[in-house]
């Protein structure tokens, strides 16, 4: 048994799936004929524990759905219980063709979905004290996965298909089967129509996801940057090519971002004082990660953070003291210019030899426009033409030098700028962070919220979306989505031993959505279809304006998209 | 002297501008040499009066605009003095086209504006108290009018274009002329290129401003329905007309809005019950403001408020006691429908022998749902498939029945509702309160916001734009533009006498660029310009992702669109 394996057993054997302790009517409950009900349901809502929903004794026992080859789909089952199941398990059937002939749809597959701690947080700052904590069905446990549901309990499932890049056009059938105490409990038939269309393998967006691989090492109980590290690093590597990541995010120097984390960014480049006052710099963490990444086709980018770190403190090895130091370098200091020009210069050297120059950015976190400014001068005089990034405000004054600039959600580009943007082959994203309390990928958010923020964002004209955690866990990740600041399941989305999550599946949807739209918008201009195009237009209405009421909600945004992409 | 004319004297007798007593930099007034300065400046910003403006010295001193045929046109241009000017007058030369022919273009003149008291609340309540107040220059005062203008203060000058319907094609020119003390003080050329496209005479824009008749005839100082009266209100009714006003507000019983009204709206019916316990109806005063709004073509619908009052008492003449009474008549009490049943019966008996029936709407001002739906239950019952408003949140209860429904800023309708309201010849309108810090109509808010709230409207796919004042004046309209509720200048935005304002001029402005991308769309639809529809909907997507930033402001967005509307 190797490391991964044996921190994900004790992980396993230590976590006790949160209690819902909030009071729940019984008048429903009280009117249901004793025995175990199931039934499709919709992916829109988070089902409390201990509630019977309205929608699951109305649910038809079968579903079917549309889907384009090459797609990712999240299908929700409910199982509610009177009496309590012992070890109720779920899986697929093999799936069939219209004729009944075998298919192989692998990847596909039936997991138990577990409850997270949350509350209804969603701001920046600490977290409020007294807020009443409940719990949703976020966190899709790893297939196999066992668990009791209890008298007068709900236990939601999560059913992902992926359909072929291969696959015939046509109707496909499998079943979710549910078993409790080795008994059979439903057979719940599940039918997806697959059109003859196909999502390109690497989708044409840009996600950016920033990475915390220390969180991993951590949980993992491994060494940083061991060969355990590494494999316990790929389930994650996996869901962000999946998902269509363009961005290795690396770290040069010690804490981009102070406490805002809860596992200490290290540096993957160690930073040497020889004794002579030159400064020697170690690549072989930097190198290790950005080959892991591009394993993973995750190659377009290397983002490295930062040059203005949230505190200017820089660490190195002191060779004449025989230990680590700390250098105070603020933009716009002597000793600032100094580091990062010997620095960059030696940096780049590398980077030339390893071929990665033209991709590496050099990264600024939101800071004072001076710093930036500042960091900027200092990074062009050091390595003329360097790439650089940014999230934050828009700076007119920054932003020619900006290869990758990302803008918070409900701040734009002027659309001149956008344009050029674009023919220069410069990206520019949308983000979203604690300041927005909705739409938002929080543990509290409307699920949909995931699935419409990819799509807003390129039918606002923006290459993709970026958010400055993925798995940047808690200390108890498994079971309480809550830090000690920001909206609990701000910091991550993503769960520990490789563990899925209806914020990243649906996430994964709004990806492919958009992915589906641009191919559409490009077709009907290709084939010159004006009423076609102009239909399309007033379809993107909803999602353009940015609506989000309640009988406009982000759920039925992107529900009628669906429906329009999978038109035939 | 008629009772209008002798109003306005004494008005003017009385008026005192408001003088601006915030702090202001001297330095660029002691940089600059002695003399007048006089330029076309932008129009998007407020010029405090006390200080000089940056663009001002580098300002061109022509200036050449675009615009179709049977466009209503502003420009701004603005005076500074380091020494004082006496008796400063403005006015327009005679229109030439390029071959230096005399054109007649009625309607285009030249005005000084004036100061209105504002300050920085953009809320609902109270107005806090202890906020500074500041001057903006708002009020386009009448032509002809003078002002003397101090040393170190400016003048913002306002033209008023009117493009004749007829005019051919080409550039035509004309001069803005300033006189001070008898001299001249500048002649500025003004060109307008006039493009072969023409605006409708009545835009296809459906504008739903509230009128309040009481604070003209308060402000007239003449009796209500008075023919003073009648033509005091002449220039609101011209002025709503231009503007593509579609709706006669008439008020049914005493007081729809309670205390949020300076002017208590009074009934247009009188009521009265008779010795026998019967009602009786007067329509008289109804009958000669319909008549009035029907004179200046704004006829296509008759809003009659309310059926749900804000305090649900009902005024009536007792024959019996010889004076008035009151009845409390909550909604869902025998009394209401009593009431309502029998006046409907009779007033829709009255609107039939006048042809009126069909385009009468009765009025629901945001009340409980309940309520309302009380209402319409009454309502359809006396008179079966009786028509309806509302102006307030989404109900999907209330809307199939609901013939004009207007939203609130930041609300949407569901797609398929807003298509199928408009197949069925249902009107959405988009409104504005004190609810929405920015766009809105206040007179602190940026000037282009009024141009900004019709095309967001109409690119977002309702048909036309509603606030719910007009003209519901202040104690001191003319000085002082805050009320005791709401953020200041949100109970009316324009001036006694007929004197127009910038809020008014930019939203005529707003109407007519919402005109011309629905003419340009429906063009390129017929043509079947696929690549024009397609740089179209382009343009579009900054006013229909309600973008409003600092980079990104409504006078950028507005001024974008224009350009867009205006190539040829």
């Amino acid at each position: 048994m190797n490391g991964i394996l044996l921190a994900a057993v004790m992980a396993a054997f230590n976590y006790t799936e949160p209690a819902d302790t909030t009071t729940t009517d019984q008048a429903a409950w009280n009117a249901l004929a004793p025995g175990t009900y199931s039934g499709w349901v919709s992916k829109d809502t988070h089902y409390r524990q201990r509630e019977l929903p309205a929608s699951l004794t109305a649910a038809p026992g079968d579903t079917t759905v549309t889907a384009w080859r090459g797609e990712r789909l999240g299908l929700e089952a409910l199982v509610a219980t009177t009496e309590g199941i012992k070890d109720l398990r779920v899986k697929l059937s093999g799936w069939r063709d219209a004729e009944g002939r075998t298919a192989e749809w692998p990847g596909s597959e039936a997991a138990l979905m577990r409850y997270v701690i949350t509350n209804r947080f969603r701001s920046c700052g600490k977290l409020p004290e007294g807020l009443p904590e409940y719990t949703v069905n976020d966190m899709i446990d790893l297939p196999g996965s066992v668990a009791d549901v209890k008298a007068r309990e709900v236990r939601p499932v999560w059913v992902t298909v992926e359909v072929p890049r291969e696959a015939a056009p046509g109707l496909y059938h499998s079943e979710l089967i549910l078993t409790g105490g080795g008994e059979t409990l439903a057979v719940m038939p599940l039918s997806v129509k697959v059109l003859d269309r196909t999502l390109p393998a690497t989708p044409d967006f840009f996600l950016d996801l920033w990475q915390q691989p220390y969180s991993v090492s951590r949980w993992a109980g491994v060494k940083p940057w061991s060969a355990e590290h590494i494999e316990a690093l790929r389930p994650y590597m996996k869901m962000l090519a999946r998902a269509g990541q363009k961005s290795a995010t690396a770290i040069l120097f010690y804490e981009p971002w102070g406490e805002q984390s809860n596992d200490k960014f290290e540096p993957m480049v160690a930073t040497t004082k020889a004794k002579d006052g030159s400064w020697k710099y170690d690549y072989s963490v930097f190198d290790r990660y950005v080959d892991l990444c591009d394993e993973y086709g995750i190659a377009e980018v290397i983002e490295c953070f930062s040059m203005v770190p949230w505190e200017m403190r820089f660490r190195y090895f002191d060779e004449a003291a025989g230990d680590y130091r700390w250098l105070d370098a603020k933009a716009g200091s002597q000793e600032y210019e100094a580091l990062w020009n010997d620095f960059l210069k030696n940096f780049y050297n590398h980077l030339d030899q390893k071929g990665w120059s033209e991709r590496t950015l050099v990264a600024m976190d939101e800071r004072g426009l001076k710093e930036m400014k500042e960091a900027r001068r200092v990074a062009q005089g050091a390595v003329p033409g360097i790439k650089m990034s940014l999230a934050g405000d828009y700076h007119p004054e920054l932003e020619p030098d900006l290869d990758l600039y990302t803008l918070m959600i409900e701040d734009f580009f002027p659309a001149e700028v956008l344009a050029r943007r674009k023919a220069e082959g410069k990206k520019s994203l949308l983000y979203t962070c604690c300041a927005s309390p909705a739409p938002n990928m929080f543990s509290n958010s409307d699920p949909a919220d995931n699935a419409w923020l990819p799509v807003y964002a390129r039918a606002t004209g923006f290459d993709g979306f970026l958010h400055w955690s993925f798995m940047n866990w808690t200390d108890n990740p498994l079971e309480d989505s809550r830090f000690f600041l920001f909206a609990p399941g701000d910091t991550y989305f993503i769960y520990p031993d490789g563990r899925s999550s209806v914020r990243y599946e649906r996430m994964v949807e709004g990806i492919q959505l958009s992915e589906k739209l641009r191919i559409l918008e490009k077709e009907l201009l290709e084939k010159g279809d004006l009423a076609g195009y102009a239909a399309l237009q007033e379809a993107l209405l909803p999602v353009r304006t940015g609506a989000h009421t309640r009988h406009v909600s982000t759920a039925k945004v992107i529900n009628d998209l669906q429906r329009e992409a999978n038109r035939q």
